[in-house]
C-alpha cells in the first residue's frame, strides 16, 4: 500500500531526509524534487537523491505524484499548495512538514479539491543544521510524527500513516488547533527563549564573546544549539502560532518573575520546591526513549 | 610536581571524578574521600576509587594531604573550609569546585591562614547526573578549568594549574567577580531559565504531561536535561551569585519582551535579525570544541 511516486518541494534538511529515506524504507518507486534555489537543485542532483528534479515550478511532476510533500518554511506552504492543488491528479495526497498547523490549514482552505487528500503533518524530528547535505535517511527514527487530517475519515490517512511508520516515526493523529497549543509549549517557545538568550548573552558589555564561547559548557551551549535552527522558519513559527506562542511566553516570564523574587529574597525553600519538580518530566522523558539522539545527531 | 597525597570532600560527580582521574592522570599517590553521607561512602568503598575513607570529618586525613578539595554545594563550601583550615599542614594547598567563588570567598576569609594556599576553582564541566556513580575520569578532557587565587602571585598556582591540566582541562585564571559575572551568564542564568521553562511546562493546564514527553524532542528536552542537575547545588548558586544573576535575568526578560512586541505585531523583520546575529557565537562555540560532549555523555 504504498505510494508508487512521490514529490518533495523545498529540498532542505527535512525534505532531502524524506528523500533518502523514501525508497528504501517505504517502498516509493520514484523520487522528484523541486526547490526554488538553483543551488539546491544542484546538490540534489550531486548527492542523487532524487529521480528526477525541477527548479522552480514543480507542476509536471504534481500533475503525476501520488503524494507531494511539501517542505518549505511555514509561511511559504500555503502559498505553494495553492500553485499545485489545480494541477494535481485525482486521488492523489497532498502533506508537508511545517512546525505550525492551524494558520497554514486556514490559508489553503480556499484551494481544497474534493478529490485530492490534504493531510497535513509535522515530523517532530531536526537537527541544527540546514540544508540539502544535512539530511539523513534515519532522521525520522524513533520520533513522532503528527498528521493533522483536515477531514479525519480521510481515506488515504493509514496509507500517509504508514509511509510515516515505514520511515521510521511512530504517529499521532491530532486536531490541528491542538497540534499548536502543545507544540508551542515543547518546541516554539523553548526555542524563542533559546534565540533570546543568546542574543542577551551576545549584548551584555560586561561579558565578552570570548569568554561566552569558552566558557560556555556551563549550560550556554545547549541554548546556543537550539538557537542555530533555521531563522526564517521559526521566524514564520512564531508569527503563525502567535496566541499560543505569546501565552506560553506570558506563563514563563510569569514564573521566571517568580523565581527572581524568590532570589531577591533569599527564599531557598521555594526554589528548590520549583526545581525538584522538573525532575520526574526529565526521567520520563528518557524513558520514553525521546532523550536518544538520531545516531549522535543533535536534533 | 605532583601532589603526594589528596582528599576530597564530597563524593558526588566531581569529587568522585577528580578520584578516578587523581592517580591514573595526576601522579597522585594517595587519594582519600569524605563524605557526610553514609551511603555515598559505602558507594565509593565498593566502586575501590579511595585508599581510604571518612564518613563526617575529615580531620585525620586533612591533617596529612598535601591537597584537599572540597566537592561541596556552594552552600556549605565556606563551612567545611572553616572546619578543616585549622588542621591543614603547612605549605599545603585548599581548593574547591563550587560553581561560585565571590561570596565563597567573602566567608572564608575569616578563617585562612599565611601557611596554607588557598585557591579556588570551577571546572566547567559536569552532567545532568549526580552521585558517586556518575563520576568518569575523563570528565574534565577539553574543558576549562577556572582558578580564582586569593592571592594571585601565590606560590602555589602553577602546581594546581598542572594538577588540572594533567586532568585534561584547560586552566584559566580570572578574577573571583570577573568569574561570577561571566558564569552568570554562561551558565546560571541558562540553568534558571531551563528550570523554569521546565515548571511552566508541567504547570500548563493546556497541555498534558503525555503530551509534553511525547513532543519534546522539538527543543524542550534539552530545557530538561539542563533542569535535571542537582537542586541543592543550583539554589545554592542563585542565592550566592544574586546580583550578577538577577541582572542577567532582567536583560534577558528585557530582550524576550521585545521579541514578544515583535510577535505580536507581526515585525518580521525584528525577529529574523535578532536569530541571525546568534549563528556567529554557535559557530564559534562548535569551533572552539566546547561543543563535544565528553563521551556520549550530556554536560
Amino acid at each position: 500500500m504504498s505510494f508508487d511516486s512521490l514529490l518533495i518541494i523545498g529540498g532542505g534538511l527535512i525534505g532531502s531526509s524524506i528523500a533518502r529515506a523514501a525508497k528504501s524504507r517505504a517502498g516509493v518507486s520514484t523520487v522528484w524534487m523541486a526547490d526554488k534555489s538553483a543551488d539546491v537543485i544542484e546538490t540534489i542532483e550531486r548527492l542523487g537523491i532524487a529521480d528526477g528534479v525541477a527548479e522552480g515550478s514543480a507542476h509536471h511532476f504534481a500533475s503525476k505524484a501520488d503524494l507531494i510533500i511539501v517542505c518549505v518554511p511555514p509561511g511559504k506552504i500555503a502559498e505553494v499548495a495553492a500553485d499545485i492543488l489545480p494541477v494535481m491528479k485525482a486521488g492523489s495526497v497532498l502533506s508537508d512538514v511545517g512546525s505550525i498547523k492551524g494558520a497554514v490549514i486556514t490559508a489553503m482552505r480556499p484551494h481544497l479539491r474534493d478529490d485530492v487528500s490534504v493531510i497535513p503533518g509535522h515530523p517532530i524530528a531536526g537537527t541544527e543544521f540546514s540544508g540539502p547535505e544535512a539530511g539523513f535517511a534515519e532522521l525520522f527514527d524513533h520520533r513522532w510524527c503528527v498528521l493533522t487530517p483536515i477531514n479525519p475519515d480521510d481515506p488515504a490517512l493509514p496509507k500517509l500513516t504508514a509511509f510515516w511508520e515505514a520511515l521510521g516515526s511512530d504517529v499521532a493523529i491530532m486536531d490541528p488547533d491542538r497540534h499548536d497549543t502543545v507544540l508551542a509549549t515543547t518546541s516554539h517557545v523553548p526555542h524563542l527563549i533559546a534565540y533570546t538568550l543568546v542574543g542577551t548573552a551576545v549584548d551584555m558589555e560586561t561579558v565578552t564573546g570570548d569568554e561566552v564561547v569558552k566558557f560556555s559548557a556551563g549550560g550556554f551551549r545547549d541554548f546556543t544549539r537550539i538557537a542555530a535552527s533555521d531563522p526564517v522558519m521559526w521566524r514564520d513559527v512564531f508569527l503563525s502560532n502567535r496566541e499560543a506562542t505569546l501565552e506560553v511566553v506570558d506563563r514563563f516570564i510569569e514564573d521566571l518573575t517568580a523565581l527572581k523574587r524568590a532570589i531577591r529574597w533569599s527564599d531557598g525553600e521555594t526554589l528548590l520546591d520549583h526545581f525538584a519538580k522538573t525532575r520526574d518530566i526529565r526521567r520520563r522523558i528518557v524513558e520514553s526513549g525521546q532523550d536518544e539522539p538520531n545516531f549522535g545527531r543533535d536534533d
